[in-house]
């Protein structure tokens, strides 16, 4: 197993990926190697206490900013923590690549370094998102802002595979992201993705209609990079929103703050739930091998959820699965 | 002027679509036309107190459902509570519909019978949403779900009129919804279109990330139809799920029932501004009269507010001002 971490991505990088490093080699069975400068990285390891076997260290000189164009960039920085990883990854077996730092060039560096898994149209970006009855997947949340049909019917192969693998759901339900519960509903895209979904081997539960995702039976909804980059964004918007908002209003006078003090249990729990870091990161599916891209903003405690993702990822095989699925598809 | 009023559509017609008339017309210096089957409006009507004279009754034997196929109906349907008022509508001047029926029948029959202002490509429905300084308009929410790009520059002018006329904003902000903040980001629809947002005469501010919503400083929000209504049903969605989630999670234990108590009050007021019901319906733009979709849920304060809006909008010559720009932009 062979976990690759990018130390030098993301809004709090290196302390808190190496804290997530860290408390994930003491909670779990698993070695990790660290990409990025190595003096950094040594000085950030420095100072904690942990079984010093379980991490390497992959040196490397740069590090891409979320500022620059992705494709441009990895051609420019070979010595980049990104491209350093990516290279490295093609000599090894069950490989996974966390990075939280620029999504856009992971996702070209992963196209352009590990290429895509044959018969595989476009890799899609997915995220695990909340529901009232647990968690769904939503893929494509920003791949490809173009889509075709057969692009979302592969999408729905990509989500039910990782679904199942990844997240232990069993023959997942698919969904398709619409504008209306019935059959004809939808713009052309969506409309011929439908024919393709329903006459597809998929336990398929048909159109999703935005107001109905937070409540839907379905464990994977399909839709285009755009819309699901929309879905998933909006979904974070209105909640960091909603919260802000009421905690502001309780906090408006001395009754509600002792309102508040006594619901601020309750309410932690339920807010757990729209915190990302609980759900790790989003894989980019379709690709050769494991990229997990980690939220910008990971703390330790996400970063530590993306590495027992990149495990079950590793351990059910998911790559293998995309393949072997494919092939059956196209046969 | 003539707010004609359909007694008969939506989940609490005729009961609470003929209170909401009679609040309005005691509040308001209006008088109302009743759409529906005489017998039931009188019925209604005779349990209120107000002054006869401002209302008035169409009789309509028929009313279409949301299941018809709504251009069907139309054409099926000429004795419909709808078809009825639109055709009424095309003799009188300063005309708007208010309708809490089928809004797919509300659109085509907008359509067919009283046809596009000249100049104008589609038609589009706005909808009035809250962020954290107001409201600000969304436009296309689903009467075109396939787009081209000088659809939604289009949208863009009738969103700006609409701000301007009907809530009072001075040169409004236009925000492109988008993926991305930067010029060069979206699908190829969204990148065409904020050329010719940005070449055109707006006071355009952007692309907008659909996280950045709930906060955003522009006043219409512009869009194709299948992401529109994708935003606004996510919007009422998310918002529904957590406020019944942190409900549920407050009510858990006694102590939480405590504080709920206490918080109940600061709670409300915000919670008011996700009511829908505030802001009145969404109004068809660009098409030959003023046609208003209420929520299809629209109890008597949301007919209300709807009928405050259709008085604004004709008071302001919103029709007449989307003809006039509309040929400026064509010259």
């Amino acid at each position: 197993m062979n976990i690759f971490l990018d130390a030098m991505g993301g809004d709090h990088a290196p302390y808190e990926i190496i804290k997530g490093a860290i408390d994930a080699i003491k909670e779990y069975d698993v070695s990790l190697t660290l990409v990025g400068q190595r003096s950094v990285i040594e000085a950030e390891l420095s100072k904690y206490e942990y079984p010093t076997d379980k991490i390497e260290i992959l040196h490397a000189e740069t590090v891409i900013e979320n500022t620059e164009e992705p494709a441009m960039a990895i051609r420019r920085k070979p010595d980049s923590s990104l491209v350093v990883a990516l290279d490295e990854m093609k000599n090894r077996e069950n490989a996974v690549l966390i990075s939280a730092g620029s999504t856009g060039a992971l996702l070209s560096g992963g196209l352009l370094k590990l290429g895509r898994i044959k018969g595989i149209k476009r890799p899609a970006l997915a995220a695990t998102l909340p529901k009232s009855d647990g968690v769904f997947v939503l893929i494509d949340t920003g791949a490809n802002a173009d889509c075709k049909p057969e692009y979302l019917e592969q999408f729905a192969q990509l989500g039910k595979i990782y679904s199942e693998n990844v997240l232990g759901k069993k023959n997942p339900g698919i969904g398709l992201v619409n504008i209306g519960a019935e059959a004809k509903k939808g713009n052309s895209l969506v409309k011929a993705s439908y024919e393709l979904l329903a006459a597809g081997e998929f336990n398929f539960l048909g159109n999703v209609e935005a107001r109905d995702i937070p409540e839907t039976k379905a464990d994977v909804l399909v839709c285009d990079g755009f819309t699901g980059n929309i879905v998933l964004k909006l979904t974070e918007g209105i909640a960091e929103y909603l919260l802000k908002g009421i905690k502001t209003s309780i906090m408006s006078n001395s009754k509600g703050k002792i309102g508040g003090m006594l619901i601020k249990g309750n309410l932690k729990s339920f807010k757990k739930q729209f915190d990302y870091a609980e759900y790790g990161g989003a894989p980019f599916l379709g690709v050769k091998g494991g990229i997990i891209k980690a939220h910008g903003s990971s703390d330790a405690f996400a970063i530590k959820n993306a590495i027992r993702q990149s495990i079950k990822f590793i351990e059910n095989d998911v790559l293998q699965k995309i393949t072997d699925n494919v092939k059956k598809m196209e046969a």
